[in-house]
């Protein structure tokens, strides 16, 4: 007998028709002879619901309370879905978060799991009871009640799977897996069967919202299998693994990040020292760097350019201006309408006709590189935000993806 | 400094507007140098959605998970009072149920108070903290969420107030205390400024619907203070608490009950035993016996009539129609057609006046008394249901509740 752990998100619970339907995949993995847990978002738009509810009382309420108020979402859910499988007649219990032992820090409304003290889940196991787990949340050292932030319900899911050594977690979304690129924009996309955890994690951050990194990081650091999967099909999704083979298919897929901005100090003195003013400043107001280009000296002066969230845009000018004595720049300048496309893909550095292959499809498009980043398994190049989409396509197009 | 347990409904925190109604009555009284801690029910219609919701899924859901589910009104509820309350200015903590220690037996859906643990409670008061507690619920020895059924908030609040030897438990509600009659039928209704506990006790039970019995029976049980007023206006309610002066006035309220039904054992042996026989039928069926009547014997037989609530009619009149040859009767009838008008009042026993000016009221007003049923605070009378707004009216009148 196996045990797997199977998550699903507030589409897949957004109404009674869908429970059911989650309900009737849980019970068929059940009656195949499998030990089911199952974690679950709040339903739909619940959470939007409560949070304008606190708004309309106090837009500046204490992360604490806020917290105590988002946990309903999913008890309501685990209830709900508790139910469906009553009425499908077979033998299940839900748990908060609190309940199935998930221990947090303090962090409210973006806590860290700590550990999960998993006796009350072996019981019900056990009993073979299917066991329904509120996703997203679980109790501090105070006991109070916390949330783990975005994608929370998946870091539940895999630390569920990790903590009971499950054979399988899988993450049910309204997408059939892992594709190659976003397949609105990229009409032959392909779906992958398989995918590394490092590789996943590269298209996790470059914006292929399949996966939350948090809870592709924590499956690669306990090696739990996850698969990703849809809740309206039913067919074989995209597995997430360690790396077994990794010759035959070099890319594993083509993202486009457009949530990025390019700054530039310009003009600063070309002596040692002064990089690393600029990204220590950055780094004490949790500014995160991404690609980092230093032109040539010239004139004993050079300009240092980087890349960051365009929501960290804001903060990251202004502690510039405000240190632009200490760092000698004569100005701070920025550019917000650019885009990132990356190739992910194990073993690329080994192979350096990627990165060519990767540099002529876009040539050939008339798409000027405006900043180029590599690592062991992605290349990053900036562009103009507005030739993002057709570069998506024509990168894409350059590798083959059906072999 | 003193301790005061507040207590709102539903109603009183059904909107944002209600809540801060709510939260500057709170802040008020923390204010004026006491601890408080706050027992609130779900907002508004919130219970009714939640079941509605689980109805659309499985209308014979667990009592377990039907309390998962409606536990996170409550929870919704303290965390915008708390957010309210933190707007306002003041330090505040919301708990839920399990977090302020409240433990309770096993009976899903109708759960008793066994003890509240206060460890965390008393953390908090001793960081002047106003506590908002989640009402209606608890947590079981298994560390599954309970709720206490009908009038839960109420006992919760007094079982607070106990547990902490609150000095007073305000319950608001959406009337300004306790009256002689119902205001919305007897105009001249008094509101009283005192009554006892054994006659609110009477007056719960009667169908006064402004406190629930099982909290004044818990009151009662543990001297707790009792002040019932309203959240919208700002003036003294009624007390309650143990019987002091009881001389000046008799009456403390006249009671109109009429979810009742009468049933009437037809024709049984005048012999010993039959009604034994007849009433613990019901009583094995758990059904709720009021006022009693035998019927003088002729002829070899008597009647036994009696009174249920409505709901119990129909499992009554099972048992005993099941029954009908072992308690040796021709027939069983029954008249739902009845209400009960009672009048409620300590020391009446000593006063046999009080009886003859009720019977006269209604001699008067050509209304017919069914059944008469007499305790030592309490003449209940059963008569024909159209009758019985006008039956409390001038029953009212008879006394002097201006004295």
């Amino acid at each position: 007998m196996g045990l797997i752990v199977q998550k699903f998100g507030g589409t897949s619970v957004k109404d009674a028709e869908r429970i059911f339907n989650v309900a009737r995949i849980v019970t068929e993995t059940y009656s195949a002879g499998n030990n089911v847990v199952v974690v679950v978002s709040a339903q739909g738009d619940t959470t939007d619901d409560l949070i304008a509810k606190a708004n309309e009382i106090n837009p500046n309420a204490s992360k604490r309370e806020m917290d105590v108020l988002l946990s309903t979402g999913e008890q309501i859910s685990i209830s709900l879905l508790a139910m469906a499988i009553e009425k499908l007649g077979f033998p299940v219990v839900s748990l908060t978060g609190w309940q199935a032992g998930f221990v947090t820090n303090s962090t409210y409304g973006n806590a860290r799991i700590r550990r999960i003290e998993s006796e009350r889940l072996h019981v019900e196991l056990d009993k073979r009871n299917i066991v329904i787990v509120a996703g997203f949340q679980g109790l501090n050292r105070y006991d109070d009640i916390t949330t783990l932030g975005r994608g929370g319900s998946d870091t539940s899911a895999v630390a569920l799977a990790a903590e009971l050594h499950a054979d399988l977690c899988q993450i049910y979304t309204d997408v059939d897996g892992v594709y190659t690129a976003d397949p609105r924009i990229v009409k032959n996309a392909v779906k992958l069967d398989e995918i590394s955890f490092d590789e996943m994690l590269e298209l996790a951050t470059l914006g292929a919202q399949v996966l939350h990194n948090r809870s592709v990081e924590m499956a690669k650091k306990y090696n739990v299998n996850l698969e990703v999967l849809s809740s309206l099909e039913r067919k074989p999704g995209t597995k997430v693994k360690e790396a077994v083979k990794m010759e035959k298919m070099l890319i594993k897929g083509v993202a486009c990040d457009d949530d990025v901005a390019r700054i530039a100090v310009m003009g600063v003195p070309d002596k040692p020292g002064i990089a690393f003013k600029v990204f220590s400043l950055l780094a004490k107001e949790k500014v995160n760097v991404d690609i980092i280009l230093q032109s040539i000296g010239r004139d004993g002066t050079k300009d240092i350019s980087f890349t960051v969230p365009l929501s960290q845009k804001e903060t990251a000018l202004t502690v510039l201006n405000e240190n632009k004595e200490a760092i000698n720049s004569h100005s701070i300048e920025y550019d917000d309408n650019v885009a990132k496309i990356s190739i992910v893909g194990a073993g690329m550095q080994s192979n350096s006709g990627v990165a060519a292959k990767m540099f002529e499809a876009l040539y050939e498009a008339g798409i000027n590189i405006r900043m180029i980043s590599t690592s062991e398994i992605k290349i990053s190049v900036l562009i103009d935000k507005e030739k993002a989409e057709k570069a998506l396509i024509v990168v894409h197009d350059a590798f083959d993806f059906n072999a």
